[in-house]
């Protein structure tokens, strides 16, 4: 049984109140709150256990490491990953993506070589590929989304030419919330010999994963959506692409020997970690994984089903608001645009003003935004820890925002 | 007056015991610890006011984005930098480096094109450019210091030639102490048009700094050192340099638009951070920057100064010891060798039974061991809480590890 009410309880913030309204924290899509267990691991982190890891030999550094190198095998279970070494920690999507386009992609990619990408994905999906294009003529081919915001996989499979040499693509779109069946796309791109890069910055986060079943390349993931700290985060790099790999940030501990005329690097996944990492911040993001297992991913896939179940509902009877993305199975991440009336920014504000806490603007998908032919929504995205009272009190405050706007 | 005492009591670590034992804690070059207003930070962040930053319009968005934004001001200031937009944050120098390396020498220097190290270099400030020397045929030259450990500015500047694209050089090394004259060196670069980059990893914990008197072109800092949170940091550059460079990293925050055929990034310093930052941790870091100034850092560097030529004074009398660098006016960052006897990370380890925390090993630093000729040293590196007392503790337990080694 989802109990809710208890799993609202280990988030300290979730008592607060917003412009004298109790929180409606509805901008989960853009970062999530943290549980009580991972604050209370950030401070003890701090306060009782802290010294730099690696080659330490004292006590706190022995343990600090214990603790932060522990997390990998935390990672490797949350995402069905046999060898923790095949995780590569990152302060998020963003620098795990970049990983792959500086670390794999600049090194074997050639002008007029091929990625493919759907319309919705991220900035952080996007402009990695726009400097391989930039700098040395690497072609972006890019999938629409049908106008219920479906990706067929089928038209995926087909943009793969002979010169495409990956295939990046999100595993739920931000905007949307569609879900996109990564797994046909990746058994279609392996038989043609072609990586996939998976971005599960949302993906991760609102369902059970299985990269290895997925059978993909490379799946990032964001420590601070998945409950954990800022600037936590992961990329799981398969074996054989990480050989083919040089190394992106260089720095301490990625190397094994250097001297003035010769460097020697490590093997991985140290040869991609330079320099101090976020230590604490990992050792959170274990705990904040582990609290997400606990719950259970397929009730946490449940309760927000039920979310977007209900909310769709409420919002379908509304003849003013245009939901943008209705694809079945899509996740609980709802844009919308007021007919005639508000900018997104506007809707936005009045919320607020009844502690609702929504996002506006492009999120970060421009070329999707291009597609819907707006330029921004409002977003409302959903977490294991909300309501169906909460999607109450955002129709209410969106009719109070029609109100005061149409 | 300086108050030891007080200070200490502001740094929760402090009091817990280590093997039995109080912790005496000399690894600070390596890690500094954290004091209680920089840890209630992080957890009020977390607790209380989270959310993403930019694009949010709601209260906590613009809670967080007011406050993780005001950080920038408080850098500058502790760096003496007149424009806050002259501040990009990072996670630490190894990423600050890093970006300069790809973002500023990568698609400005060529075959051929020399760029000038110190051998005290950290690994943060040498493998970014092996990377050039290996991909685009960089030449790296080397210079020296004295037996003393001293770098003597002119030699430095007698490096430079006409194929010199930049100087890259630390301001106080993390093995020997040794400071750095980095104003006369840039002085004389900036006569030959050379751009320096400076690494203040350690120069900015451990003495006043105003970049614009230095009159370099960029300063790296890395916040865990500077009793930040861990991941934390920013790098100086100047403007005219941030106008010669082209973006690192991809993704959101650092664009204005993006489309499928085309992308326009935003102005700096949003150019050069890509993607949800480490809202927290700098948050943290502008507390720890705070602390720090509130202290005074001429009144930390007095009593650095204080603790180095004390623990001078106890370690010359010591004839089985070996300190490397004695360069006046130095850090107080010890390195030793035991005579005969023990390998470094055996001493290590005695020091820990009797609660010293110190570091064994290369300390990042190749070259400098090579030219040193040891594979490794001991290092206890000191800190703004560090007393005398605990200078006394680390003596005995050195007499402790002769008397077992020898």
């Amino acid at each position: 049984m989802y109990d809710v009410t208890k799993i609202r309880a280990d988030f300290p913030i979730l008592t607060r109140e917003v412009n004298g309204k109790p929180l409606v924290y509805l901008d989960n899509g853009a970062s999530a709150q943290k549980p009580q267990v991972v604050i209370d691991a950030v401070t003890r982190g701090y306060a009782e256990e802290y010294a730099n890891v690696h080659r330490g030999l004292h006590y706190l550094s022995n343990l600090a490491t214990e603790k932060y190198e522990g997390v990998r095998g935390i990672i490797a279970r949350f995402l069905g990953v046999s060898d923790p070494d095949e995780i590569v920690y990152t302060t998020g999507t963003t620098m795990g993506i970049n990983l792959v386009a500086y670390g794999w992609a600049m090194p074997n990619l050639q002008a007029g070589d091929e990625i493919v990408l759907s319309v919705m994905e991220h900035h952080a999906n996007i402009v990695p590929w726009h400097f391989l294009r930039e700098r040395q003529g690497v072609v972006i081919k890019w999938v629409d989304v049908d106008d219920q915001g479906v990706l067929d996989p089928q038209k995926v499979i087909d943009a793969i030419g002979p010169k495409t040499k990956l295939v990046a693509i999100t595993q739920m779109s931000n905007v949307l919330g569609t879900e996109v069946d990564v797994k046909t796309i990746c058994s279609a791109a392996r038989e043609k010999g072609v990586p996939v890069l998976v971005d599960g910055s949302q993906g991760s986060v609102h369902m059970p994963v299985n990269v290895e079943d997925i059978g993909c390349d490379f799946y990032a993931i964001t420590g601070h959506k998945l409950y954990g700290p800022s600037a936590s985060g992961a990329i799981y790099m398969k074996r054989a692409r990480m050989d083919e790999m040089r190394p992106f940030m260089g720095g301490g501990d990625m190397i094994r020997e250097v001297h003035k005329e010769t460097v020697c690097y490590n093997d991985p996944p140290m040869k991609f970690e330079a320099g101090t990492p976020g230590i604490v911040q990992q050792i959170g993001l274990g705990v904040a994984l582990e609290y997400m297992m606990h719950v259970g991913m397929s009730n946490i896939a449940a309760h927000e089903a039920d979310l977007r179940d209900y909310t769709s509902s409420r919002l379908e009877g509304i003849n003013w608001l245009q939901v943008q993305g209705k694809a079945p199975g899509k996740g609980a991440i709802f844009s919308f645009t007021l007919d005639g009336a508000g900018h997104a920014h506007d809707i936005s504000t009045i919320l607020d003003k009844k502690g609702v806490a929504v996002r506006a603007g492009h999120h970060c998908a421009g070329p999707l935004m291009d597609h819907l032919g707006v330029s921004a929504t409002c977003r409302a995205s959903f977490a294991m820890y909300n309501t169906r009272e909460e999607v109450d009190i955002l129709v209410e405050a969106l009719e109070l925002a029609h109100d005061l706007l149409g």
